[in-house]
């Protein structure tokens, strides 16, 4: 049981970085609390299954309360952080302040727009529940207001989905996207075709999942466009509108558009007042420790670290989950009275997925693609979902929905309208369409 | 394949009748068409399993598209029906007009507030896939705040949960949450107690599940003081405010109240220009058509109509389905040339569930309690999740949770505030408490 004397570790978010810190200070004699916005965990490799109806919240999601309650000295609190007394050591919430005497800041991050939040209610991202539910709204809808205005005689609209952002949650998107619309929605229309909707994928650079050995870029590529998905690489976009994105002079018309292309820092990296990278990310000491506070860690998504080759770490679940086992691990030492060590990455490889039987896999000199790689993918993820309940549901659903092709989660909730409706809808505009741009065929993006 | 001789059979609403209708209709030469306002179908008797965290919305709801995709004359639409032009046989949607020959108004109910829809936004009722998830929400969050508002020592707040109404989804949603405060949450906490909580079931009768046998009432309200419930009959709830439910000139506490007190139905009934009763419910023809109408029937909570006692069908699944099933083959046997049969129900018995282990049935003479009648409970209703392909999960889920005690969607998503929070945590107002109520004692409401 805790006692009052003991250091209290003061923990700000409960994604991998937070939860793993949690667990592992929690041998230590340290009183532990861990303040969250949501009162969920949320397994992010899985939200794009959300999304696309593949899953239900609940099941990638577990309480933190729940992860965390057989452990006495850690106390689990919904609020949320605004901002921190660093000298005095408190943490400032909207109800309460809570004192600390170590602080964990693991906020992580949420999608960007590159200075362009106007674009975001035409191009939501996907970093929460929320935003899943929002995405998997619009993408059903689409379907159901294609139908209805075919029924009603007024003709075909074409369904074109534009994926903006070619790294692996751009790429997890536009491949399931494809999928859905080939197989799982394919027979339940009378009056559209699903299989006739176009999934676009847009990437700024040369390539996409550029995170990735160039072998294994070209092998995502080419079992996209086997899913049935168009990728445009070097294809910056200039603007996002109801019913369209914009690249250059070219008008590509979208009846939904997702965004996967940005990552900005949680804010409440600035208001710790130090140095932080163009992404908002705090740069950090090599034990994790902010500059001038040896008492403040950042761990996950929200640090910017090097590895030894001078790479910035990848805001990725394994990074998380090891800055906070090493956190955890130099927070007990010193209340050991031993001396803290730097923390190293341990990089056991990367994995992507892109659709049905597909996805790429890197570890070391090892490039793995294709069926194998889906395999390799859907293992780790189901063997990681390990402490949550549903693993088993989980694996179920997803060895039913490989067998029958079938989505399970596929509800439309809350708003019945789509932003871009009225557009797809209208006479079409006369093409603002120009023939000189290098990425796109005047063909390829005639309707 | 379907053809544009075909009599068009438009059915509205993809509730338990809609939906049998327009499985028993596939099999006639007609053309049908289905409008819902949403893209699934609720499994209701389940909708309480939602709303306090058991189970996720996506195993109670399938696409209604999925459900009849393999009958090739059925067309699923997404709307909402304003009205109807029943001269021109024509359906009026904000979108389109739709043409029958037939028409089977299947729209359903919702909850009532007795003219004091001012109530509503104070004590959530639950009929929608979104009812549930608010009061999933409200339940949840009632539970975090307590314990943040504790975690900063400002003391202890009483978290008395207020549900109105006694009928089959007041005693489950009262019995539900009893169990919760028990069990699911009860060490999950550190500052607060869950057990501490209090359940409180309003019902303005006599007796609680007035549509069951006598004996079957009293066993219910003994089954529910065992799971911790405090039952009040003859108790009429004469407003309700934030953070209180008025009972005469007592005022009872509470963090979350829900409503479970009255059922409307659609006011679709309205808009066919016939007799309703005071529910709203349409007085339908012993063929379930309406006055005047022969070609428009209603069915289901929409529907009135007795049985041979002269007794109004009540507003549950069987009826819904067998009046679903019975006009389907009237049109059958009309399309055919053969004359309509009247409606009859055929009552196989009642079964009503009110917390674990917990539940009545009545079947004839038959009466039984307790965990046989929960077997029996839980049995029927997973053989009538039959379609869902979610029956074998909401299975291994129910038997998890059983031996737990855990439930597995404590998700809070939405709004993180409660409506009556504000004045829970405001220093105490003076007792406008009367102690001259019959049905209740200064003791039992004093905090």
């Amino acid at each position: 049981m805790p006692n009052k004397t003991m250091p209290r570790v003061l923990i700000v978010g409960a994604g991998f970085g937070g939860l793993q810190a949690a667990r592992r200070l929690a041998r230590y004699p340290v009183r532990i609390t861990v303040v969250d916005q949501r009162n969920y965990h949320t397994f992010q490799p899985l939200l794009y299954q959300v999304a696309t109806a593949g899953i239900s919240p609940g099941e990638i999601a577990a309480p933190v309360r729940q992860i965390l309650r057989s452990q006495d000295n850690i106390e689990v609190l919904l609020g949320e952080v605004l901002g921190f007394d660093l000298e005095n050591r408190v943490a400032k919430l909207a109800e309460l302040e809570i004192a600390y005497d170590y602080l964990i800041v693991a906020a992580g991050a949420s999608h960007a727009y590159f200075g362009h939040d106007e674009w975001e209610p035409m191009a939501p991202g996907l970093k929460t529940i929320e935003d899943a539910l929002e995405i998997r709204r619009r993408v059903l809808l689409a379907f159901e207001l294609a139908e209805r205005h075919a029924a009603s005689g007024e003709g075909q609209i074409q369904l074109d989905f534009v994926v903006v952002g070619g790294g692996p949650t751009g790429v997890e998107l536009a491949g399931t996207l494809a999928e859905i619309s080939r197989h799982a929605l394919a027979h339940e229309f009378r009056s559209i075709d699903p299989r006739h909707s176009r999934i676009v994928l847009l990437e700024g650079g040369p390539r996409v999942l550029p995170g990735y050995a160039e072998d294994l870029s070209r092998s995502a590529e080419r079992q996209l466009q086997r899913l049935g998905v168009e990728v445009r690489t070097s294809t910056m976009v200039t603007g996002v509108e109801p019913a369209a994105v914009l690249v250059g002079n070219t008008r590509l018309p979208a009846a939904v558009v997702l965004w996967a292309a940005g990552v900005a820092a949680s804010r409440l990296g600035k208001s710790l007042g130090v140095p932080l990278d163009r992404a908002g990310r705090v740069l950090v000491n090599p034990d994790l420790s902010i500059p001038g506070h040896r008492e403040v860690f950042v761990v996950g998504d929200l640090a910017a670290l090097q590895d030894r080759n001078g790479k910035l770490l990848p805001g990725v679940a394994p990074v998380a989950l090891q800055e906070g086992a090493a956190t955890a691990r130099n927070i007990g030492r010193e209340v050991q009275g031993k001396a803290r060590e730097d923390f190293h990455y341990l990089d056991k490889g990367s994995l992507a997925t892109i659709g049905r039987a597909a996805a790429v896999a890197q570890m070391g000199k090892i490039h793995i693609s294709g069926f194998v790689a889906w395999l390799s993918w859907l293992f780790v993820h189901i063997f990681f979902l390990i402490g949550f309940r549903n693993r088993l549901l989980v694996m179920i659903q997803w060895a039913w929905s490989y067998i029958t092709y079938e989505r399970g989660a596929r509800l439309i909730t809350g708003d019945q309208t789509l932003p871009s409706w009225e557009r797809l809808r209208a006479p079409k505009e006369p093409a603002r369409e120009s023939a000189a741009q290098p990425m796109a065929t005047p063909d390829s993006i005639s309707r």
